[in-house]
């Protein structure tokens, strides 16, 4: 069976928002349906990807947008896993269609976490972790992946200095990026001058709290074929799912295993191998997670994912030559949390289809996109997306 | 392709428990694994239902499920859609099965509600209406469905009392259920002296708050030959899904639109008519929602289906014979929001096996639930399953 495609795509921007979850989906729906014709005609199904209840007293968010889109009878759910909601949307989209069962389906993330603020949005994701085990000790995310950082560092040698990297260059990207949560660029000493949050994290080292939706158009190639130019297309070629492993105890700190195997699923469904990948974006959460993620699927040796914030041709040998977060990543495009995996995907196929304006990366042909919810290891799932 | 059969079944008593959420979903899986060689090796992917995070202050149930269960690389995922949860969760069940991506799923639901207390409840189902229209009214479940009763009773000239007597006959069924929160017969009176909760619907009408997890192993034929005896499998041979309308405003009260395609489409899948079917469990979250219900799937004529409290010979011509509600229903078997609709499913598989002890139907060959998210008509899956 043919591989399904990106159809078309919109994302509201990102950042702190005077709009309802409901009118950040209007503005991503409104430019992913632009150019389509009938789009509310042709949608199957709607996946939603949405983190928390929390921020606006809201459940059955798959219901609620399928009655604002005019989706009326089509069937739609909320999906959630955490922070990797967006991509179990997009997943169940390609999946959809690869099995036959829809032409066309929208995919969607939505969140809107600045409606309880920075405290909010703590108490709302300390709801990923294991309640019985880790959630009563009081530990919250940036606590959760500070030992993960320490643990980075300990083991590879790696600085608070070279996390700071990570940040200047996603930064750096998000300059370049009119989706953005922060378009400006940062130096270094910005981000060692910060305030700790969790040692050896700091608050340069932590994606932002956002606002933010995103839209995904997939649909099967057939179908596709009538409804745009095939250059405007991107083949979602291969999807991989990670372990389960809610709890931080017990874990390989500095190994994603989640992360690895799902990107393992995804280059074997695509066929390709991960010295193949030009674009990539990955986790990053927080600073740490680049690094770590860059080994785990398979771009960096072990211990050397820090050179994440190289450039291709100064890494040591046996990193490959892709470019990382070219969006800004979670770090400075912005984290809405449900959305996310949709804002990856939406990266990638601007990337692919020669879109990206200042931040294009010449020439780019596959793009990983790797999505994560809870800390690091919990549920992970990627995607490997292909120009046509 | 052959049609996903019903493996296994297993729940937890419903009630106030004092077990919480991972633990009764313990009880539920021992049960649905019990009689299964490698059960954790089999299971290729999980979806759990699950309404609230609120409850126990937990989001991410797919993947915490998943890591207690044993089930450490499968994909695992939390559906939402309010009460449809656990139908959405068999959905995704029947239908990874159907398309060949899967040989066997486990599907289940969980939900903790007296975590919270009634207010708790009230506060947490009420996130299910439409924020901007509905939830600032401060409108609750009940009395969004009392809008619903009045409206029938004045269009029908149903009475309270004859509603009283959906709450009579579902309370006897569950007088032989086991597993049901409500194991004792009430009359009439007992519903008619009940406090007003929102007129003209009074305490009994109402189902209670409920803690319980039900799992339910889904398997193609094939491989199901391989694990039990034929007799012990039910075929899940249609899945129909209803329309979208969040707001009560602007819809017709008396007919549940989204159960009406819902039940149309899993009757198409199924290559059945309404008239085959034996038995059925529909969604009586409140007394009024069993007659609306008859009404919409094709069991009873418009304004007949307040008889589905008479036995079938009792009834008006065009009254198809079916027995509703032989669990007792939401409103006496209880109603654990995100299990609900896998409570369901298993009170089918059981009168389908003959497995129902004291309230078995004799002869029942076909059966179809009906589970539904919000106020009757914003997400409604219906399922019909078939004896092999």
């Amino acid at each position: 069976m043919p591989d399904p495609v990106i159809l078309s795509v919109g994302a509201s921007p990102v950042g702190d928002s005077e709009l309802t979850g409901r009118d950040l989906f209007s503005v991503a729906l409104a430019e992913a349906f632009e150019n389509l014709p009938d789009p509310a005609g042709i949608v199957d199904a709607l996946y939603v990807g949405n983190q928390s209840e929390s921020y606006e007293h809201q459940i059955m968010y798959g219901t609620l947008l399928a009655e604002w889109a005019g989706l009326r009878h089509v069937p739609a759910e909320r999906v959630e896993g955490c922070a990797a909601a967006g991509a179990l949307a997009l997943r169940h989209a390609v999946r959809d269609v690869r099995s036959g069962q829809c032409d066309v389906v929208l995919a969607c993330g939505v969140e809107k976490m600045t409606a309880g603020g920075t405290a909010g949005a703590t108490e709302a994701l300390s709801a990923a972790f294991d309640r019985a085990l880790e959630q009563r000790s009081g530990i919250t995310a940036p606590s959760q992946y500070a030992l993960l950082a320490e643990r980075y560092c300990h083991e590879t040698g790696a600085t608070e200095e070279e996390l700071a990297r990570v940040a200047v260059k996603n930064h750096s990207n998000a300059a370049r990026n009119p989706r953005a949560q922060y378009q400006s660029e940062i130096d270094a000493e910005t981000v060692l001058e910060s305030p700790y949050v969790a040692r050896p994290l700091k608050l340069f080292d932590c994606a932002p709290v956002s606002d933010g939706a995103a839209a995904v158009v997939i649909a099967s190639e057939e179908v596709a074929a009538t409804l745009v130019d095939s250059e405007e297309t991107v083949r979602a070629s291969g999807v991989g799912a990670g372990s389960n492993n809610l709890a931080v105890a017990e874990r390989d700190l500095t190994f994603v295993e989640g992360a690895h195997r799902a990107a393992r699923g995804a280059y074997e469904e695509a066929g390709v191998e991960a010295s193949e990948i030009d674009v990539a974006e990955v986790h990053d959460a927080f600073t740490v997670c680049e690094p770590l993620l860059a080994e785990a699927v398979g771009f960096a040796p072990r211990r050397a994912g820090v050179e994440c914030a190289l450039e291709p041709g100064e890494r040591s040998d046996g990193w490959s030559d892709v470019e990382l977060s070219t969006s800004g990543g979670l770090k400075a495009r912005g984290h809405p949390i449900g959305a996310t995996g949709l804002y990856q995907a939406i990266e990638a196929y601007e990337q692919l289809t020669g879109r990206a304006g200042d931040r294009q990366v010449e020439g780019a042909k596959r793009a990983l996109c790797v999505n994560e919810g809870g800390v690091a290891d919990a549920v992970t799932v990627a995607h490997v997306l292909e120009a046509t």
